[in-house]
This record gives structure tokens, C-alpha cells and sequence, in this order.
């Protein structure tokens, strides 16, 4: 393929939830349409791409298919099996590439990443077995917390272990899935840098966004982040560090503890990120089109910020709230296209504009 | 239909060219999903709608079942033929109604209408034939317009008459259609007002742009345009007038040509507009979402203006011009998905924001 895709060229997308839509939208914006490869029926992203596939991961005529009908293959998640990506990275280009997908799938690879470029992160110990743990206790001390290696997210395939008795209790909660220990960080908040790099490795970031959790499940972004001057540079300086390394290509999500001793990587993510939703409304390019746009070869866009913005996850009967949002001076809503409201579900966020 | 869509209805929409597809997007950002009806193969709104008809205007059956699969229809051109309006209006509510196209759809009936609610035109005369054309022009005087009166758009079905003798040749070019004649104003430049109004009579205009054509095709709309405080005023007060006594629901743009005597109502298109889509730029809420708010009985969002905006249409090959124009900074791309760009064809447009 061509370094930059022209208009009318297809982006494959792996997994058809909201990220996926939206990043359909901004393709359609660049004149580009896309293919939606899920294997759920009737996918969110479905309603705004031209083509829809609905096949399992590994459905090898499916992806062959896929494949041949797109020019670039990009994807909305990090867990994509890596036998899928082993064929579609045979057949096309997919970005970004394997060594992030690599790096993010596994929270041992990623730490050991992270710390290699000399970056800081929590304290970590690899937990092969129980006397791993016990030695890992023993070195980090409690609170600590055991993670399953791989296919975690928002909060699942985690224990808190507050002392070292419940270490077996742990243990038996991965259900024999590899594991990490991690210490706690002493942190005020959590910051996320929004960065991207094109296919000539220019990088650009977002502004920090300040991330508020609950239960697990991001809840809040608001812009500006507290952050001291320093730390605003600091942030956006390593998580160019980190796509550089990577050799990377789009967005990444980049999170971030604030602690009085210096920034401390949480985790990274491979793709569009919840807590970039902001750049929705405050920014000329968002985020979801700056993903685009480094897939597909186009030179990156403008992402300075020229609004303050809290950006609210709705989740589950949140969305009850929507006639009431509707009428509210500068909300952005954007819905997700969902069914059901169940608990925990993101159906949607708002974009609140604060303007100066 | 409830006065309110909830997310997971369906919009209806005839017509899938660009304005049809950016109505699309919006609606999946309030949860709507969309069916688009074309007559033509790969509407541009097809790639970003989830259903797409293919049939032509005539075709009951492709009509009856895209009602059938709709809560409420709208449409992106005004010249939907009436025998189409008349089914699709006993099936499913259609928005805006049939007096905004009655009155659009015909040159003399709009300048009847609208002279009739106090609002200046130029000075018009219905020409059912040759005599009552020599009857006009002596009335009007030279320099003058024949128009037909219905399906003219972009400069088509127009003569221009210098001098008397010419009406003999401008009557054969209407080619029998019926048709009326306009006498020149004599205006400094041409602004629009893109007003809003809901299903329960709220109204809300944006900011007024100013217009420049060429060849009769609009090329930029620039905010803000220039006018007087009071004639900014007016045009969003006529514009009101315009859309109450038609009892519209929906986005409307208001012509209007800006004279040393006050404000000139040129023409009114019952949908979104052009000269609108500067409103992608400079506000929470853009113009296609405030027309799928209004026909899906929401209520109407804030069209305040955060920015000033240049927008440019790419005519043809202007399009060439994406690689650098997506280099530039504070410029806003937005492509049709369009095959080939032939002379005259609009194949996307750039906002240039001009921040303050």
C-alpha cells in the first residue's frame, strides 16, 4: 500500500464497541470508510461503517475476506488473539504494530518495558508460583496487589492482598493464570497523556486530562489536570519516550499516578482511550481522527487544546439522565448506539465546554 | 411516534449525498441510527448509515418498507416529488412538513409567502407566457432574471435579461416550464441565518455567515459576517417570522441579501445548509445535530458561536489540495467520500478556525 491512504481507501477495525464508532465517524470526515470485524452481532460501530463482518476470531476464511477488502487494519482493543493477529499482520498492514500490542498485553512485558527506558513504575515482582509471591510480599510489603499477566481490564483478574495471610486467598483468584505482584503507589491523582505518532515519527500529545475511578470503571477527565509546570512537560516528554521506543503508529493512551516523588506509569494502551474523549470538544482534531490519520498515513493534526472540558462517562442507568444533558448549555452528548443499560455498561459520555 | 425519539430509533432520510451523511453522524451521537433512501448507487450517506434503500422515487414498495422500518423521515433536498411526499407523509410523520416545501419548492409561491409575512424580496412577476414577460419587464426594468419556478438550483434554469429584446431568447430557455422574473437587487454582499425550531415552537439561529459564490456555487461563508447591529438583528428575526408561520420543525437557511435599504430575503431551503457548516467549527452544537434534535423531537442545543470560521467548499479538483491542507493547523476536513471530482462537484469542505 501507499504510505497515505487516499480518499475512498477502506481502515479495517478490530471490534465494532464505541471506540470503533467513533473512529469510524472521523475516518468518514478524511473521506475514508471502514470495515468493522467483530464478533458480536450488531456491533455500535456498525450503525456508522460501511461494512460489517461477524465472525469469530478465528474464522480464518472471515479474515482473510476482511482482509482483502481493506488497505490498513487498526484495532479498539488490546486483547485481540494472537493467532488473528499473526494472519491479518500477513495479509496487511495493521497498526499499530506487534511490538505495542506485545508490550500492552502482558503487565510483566509492559513494567519491564516501562522501568528499561528508566521510567518509573510500581514496585512489581514477577509471580510465577506461591513462593514467588511470599519472596514478592516479603520484598514490597503490603498493601500490594496481584494481577493476572494478561486480559485485565477495569478491575477484573485483580486481588488486594492488605496482609500476608491472604496471599493463598490471591492466588486461587488468578485460577492459575500467571501472574504479577504489584506495590502500591502513594499517589494524589490520575493523570492520562493522549499521544500520537505517524508514520514519519511525529509525535504529538493532548494535554494531561485528570482521571477520576470508581469502582473500577473511569468515571471523569477534566482538563486542565493539576499538574506542576514541570510535570506537564514531564508527562508529555515520556510518553513520547514511549511511542518512539515502540516505533509506534496512532494513538496511545498513556496513565499516570502524580505522586510528590515525580509521575509513575499506571499502564499504557494501544489505541483511542476513554480518557481522550475530551478532545471531542476541545480541540480541531480529536483524537479518534488523529488515530485515523497516523493509520492511514496522513500527517498528524492540530490536537492545542482551546477549552477547558470534564468529560463524564455515562454508566449503566446514567443514561437515564440523557433528556436532562439535552437541555443543558454546552454538553456534548454522544451516545453509543447500546441496548440495554445494564450496570457497569458505558452507554455514553458528555463533553461539559468550560470556555475562558 | 412519541414526540421524543429514544436512542435506538431510526431517522429516515431521503437523499444520501453529504448533507444526508453528515446528518447521519450526528444522529449516531445522540443513539439514533439511520436509514438513508437514494435513488443512486453508493450514496456518500451509505457509509455511515446503517441501512441504505436503493430504489428510485416511484418505487411504493421501497417506499412503504423504509417507512415501514422509520419513526420519523426527513430529507437533505427539497425537491422530493410530491406523489413520493404524499405515501411517505401517510406513513410516518415527515419533518419538516409540507408547507416548507410547498413554499420552497416553487420561486413564486416562496416570494408570495414572504412578502406576504412583510419581508422584502426583489421585485417579481409570475410569467405564464410571453406577454405578461413584456408586461414584467416593463414594470421591473432591465437588468432582470427569468427564473423557472420550480428544481432550480445552483444557477440552473436561469437567463439573464439585459435589455427587452432579449426575452424572447431567455422564455425559450425555460424550454416551456413555468417560470417567473426577478429584477436585480442591488446588494453589497449575502448573508445566511441557519434557524432552528422544535416540535414544540422553540427557536434558535445561529450566528449569520456571509456568503461568496462563483459560478453560481457557494465557495466560502466567513463568520462573522458583515452587518450592522441592528441587521443582525433582523436576520435573526425574519428568520423566526419565516420558520413560525410555517410551523417548521427542523434547520432551515435563510438567504439574505444585504442592502443599503435593509435586509432582502434572496431564498429559503427547508434543510440544512451549506452555508452552514461553518457550524462544525464554532459550536457545542453543529447544524446537522440541531436538525436531527428538532425531527426527533428533542430539544434544541446551543448554537452560540465560540470562534470565527472560514469555511471553504472544495469544488472539483480543489480537492487536490487535502495533503496540504492537512498540514495546516486549525484546519477542519471534512470529505464526502465522492468518486471522481468532476468540475463543479462538491467533494468536501475545510472550517479554518480563527481563534480569539
Amino acid at each position: 500500500m501507499s504510505e497515505t491512504l487516499q480518499p475512498g481507501a477502506v481502515i479495517g477495525i478490530l471490534g465494532g464497541g464505541q471506540l470503533g464508532r467513533m473512529l469510524s465517524v472521523a475516518a468518514s470526515r478524511l473521506g475514508l470508510r471502514c470495515h468493522v470485524y467483530d464478533p458480536g452481532a450488531n456491533p455500535p460501530a456498525g450503525h456508522v461503517a460501511e461494512t460489517v463482518t461477524t465472525a469469530p476470531w478465528d474464522d480464518e476464511a472471515a479474515l482473510r475476506a476482511f482482509a482483502d477488502s481493506v488497505d490498513v487494519i487498526t484495532y479498539e482493543f488490546e486483547n485481540i488473539p494472537t493467532a488473528t493477529l499473526d494472519l491479518l499482520e500477513s495479509l496487511k498492514p495493521v497498526r499499530p504494530g506487534r511490538r505495542a500490542l506485545a508490550v500492552s498485553q502482558d503487565r510483566l512485558t509492559e513494567k519491564d518495558f516501562l522501568t528499561g527506558l528508566g521510567l518509573k513504575t510500581a514496585p512489581y515482582r514477577d509471580v510465577p508460583d506461591r513462593a514467588a509471591l511470599d519472596a514478592a510480599l516479603a520484598e514490597i510489603g503490603t498493601p500490594a496487589i496481584l494481577k493476572t499477566r494478561r486480559l485485565g481490564y477495569d478491575g477484573k483478574g485483580q486481588a488486594r492482598i492488605m496482609e500476608p495471610a491472604q496471599a493463598g486467598a490471591a492466588l486461587d483468584e488468578m485460577g492459575g493464570a500467571e501472574a504479577i505482584l504489584e506495590g502500591f503507589v502513594d499517589f494524589t491523582h490520575e493523570v492520562s497523556v493522549i499521544a500520537a505518532r505517524g508514520v514519519t515519527g511525529e509525535v504529538a500529545c493532548y494535554d494531561p486530562g485528570e482521571n477520576v475511578h470508581r469502582d473500577g470503571i473511569l468515571r471523569t477527565t477534566t482538563l486542565p489536570a493539576r499538574l506542576a509546570p514541570g510535570q506537564h512537560m514531564d508527562a508529555v516528554l515520556l510518553a513520547g519516550k514511549i511511542l518512539n521506543a515502540l516505533d509506534y503508529v496512532g494513538v496511545m493512551g498513556v496513565e499516570l499516578f502524580v505522586t510528590p516523588r515525580g509521575l509513575i506509569v499506571n499502564e499504557i494502551a494501544p489505541r483511542v482511550h476513554n480518557s481522550g474523549h475530551w478532545t471531542q470538544a476541545g480541540c480541531t482534531v480529536d483524537q479518534f481522527e488523529q488515530h485515523i490519520r497516523a493509520v492511514a498515513g496522513w500527517p498528524l493534526g492540530n490536537g492545542q487544546r482551546y477549552a477547558d472540558v470534564v468529560m463524564e462517562n455515562l454508566i449503566g442507568d446514567d443514561v437515564d439522565r440523557v433528556p436532562e444533558l439535552a437541555r443543558a448549555a454546552d454538553v456534548q452528548i454522544h451516545l453509543y448506539g447500546k441496548g440495554a443499560a445494564r450496570p457497569g455498561r458505558k452507554m455514553g459520555h458528555v463533553n461539559r465546554i468550560v470556555r475562558g
